[in-house]
């Protein structure tokens, strides 16, 4: 059986708490142990460290100004979206889908713009810098705090592009394996297996999304208990398809 | 708290064989309670719905040699495919992505060619004729045997254009809401929230996919328990972005 615990009593996450010493004190209070999973929603460690940027500080450049025009964004939203991605993926109505620097193919790459403080408040979020970095120094600093060994998912909400609603993914990992990789294995008549490799981090930051719900309202990190752990050195990069095998550039 | 609990006990599942009634035994031994969601994979359905096609009975046409010469595969699955499909979206490599003609833009339209009897077999496994119905039927019939209200969710695992490895998705479902739709919502601070639905249907698939694993080494069915239920006469159907709003055809 595997049980999804909601975190409760994580106080409002900003760029200057600890949000280590937060997640420690809430984990004792929830109760804690070797192998649980912590899938956290990436928007308190993108406050945690500080990703805020005040859109008034933003000139959009001449492409931002078109694509703003086309989408009916905001134009330093929009130059704040390129700068973070490698290229447009798709500019149609109101939806920007950009390749992330992080190769994560997503909308308005995942810049944050609710909820960031009291309302007229221009300060938007971006992701965190290195989501695998900050999951394996969570993990780290919550192994010391704790005692205990802890797999770590930082997780977003995609939407897809032949499915309504947004899930949740995992951007970030650490001590989970983001793939269960079964190439190789049989089925019980001695066949391959037909599917071959599972996205275990996703499935995990899915499963968490049932807690969180949207993550606006209050329940940031859910305890996976039951999941399977690893100490593979693998992030979630590795569940970014490569851009050479992509049909959909 | 969320639990996510293993279905054991389950035999082999045959087209001539009661699933309603090998569901209803192996439920009552797992223990189920008013308000449980239960996730099982398409494929048992299919089998028990006789969704076999023997591919000796299946004559390729013209379209079907050409894309399987320049996909690897057997024409005569692609000739299956076609049929399956409304149009292909992708064929490249030994991909083939087709959009169903249920609207699911999926691998092989969701035809499943492992494990179903003796190497040597050559019979396939289409898709349930419409897992909304089914989903909807498997709830009324197992509220009779069990006397309680279930959810239900029939899955498949799905791959994505952008991402590595298979997560489960929703295909049909029963008396849960398969999109938790927030519109018209507002966060902490006032501000409509950024996310405004949830693709519910589709997270409790994929915390299912946790415990089930590759399906067909044996946990066809999940209990979810703890989640929302609905008494919406919404289906998965729901969850396919209408053909007007796709960017990626």
């Amino acid at each position: 059986m595997i049980q999804l615990i909601p975190v409760a009593g994580l106080g409002e996450i900003r760029a200057t708490s600890g949000l280590e010493d937060q997640l420690a004190d809430a984990l004792t209070a929830t109760g804690i142990s070797d192998g649980d999973v912590l899938v956290i929603t990436s928007k308190i460690v993108s406050k945690a460290e500080g990703r805020f940027v005040e859109l008034g500080t933003i000139i959009p450049g001449a492409r931002a100004l078109d694509l703003a025009g086309n989408t009916g964004k905001d134009p330093r939203l929009v130059e704040l979206i390129l700068r973070e991605s490698a290229s447009v993926v798709r500019a149609a109505g109101p939806v920007l889908i950009t390749r992330h620097r992080l190769g994560l193919v997503m909308a308005n790459a995942g810049i944050d713009a609710s909820n960031l403080g009291p309302a007229g408040d221009d300060r938007v979020l971006l992701l965190p810098e290195d989501p695998d970095r900050s999951a394996r120094h969570l993990a780290k600093a919550l192994s010391s705090r704790l005692g205990c060994e802890l797999g770590i998912v930082l997780s977003d909400s995609f939407g897809r592009p032949w499915r309504q609603g947004v899930v949740n993914v995992a951007i970030g990992v650490s001590g989970v394996p983001p793939l269960d990789d079964r190439r190789g294995d049989h089925d019980r008549d001695g066949r391959p297996l037909r599917v071959t490799q599972i996205a275990y981090g996703d499935l995990l930051a899915s499963a968490a999304g049932l807690v969180m719900g949207e993550a606006d309202e209050g329940i940031p990190v859910v305890v996976v208990r039951g999941a399977k752990v690893s100490d593979t050195t693998q992030g979630a990069a590795s569940l970014i398809r490569p851009l050479k095998e992509d049909l959909f550039q």
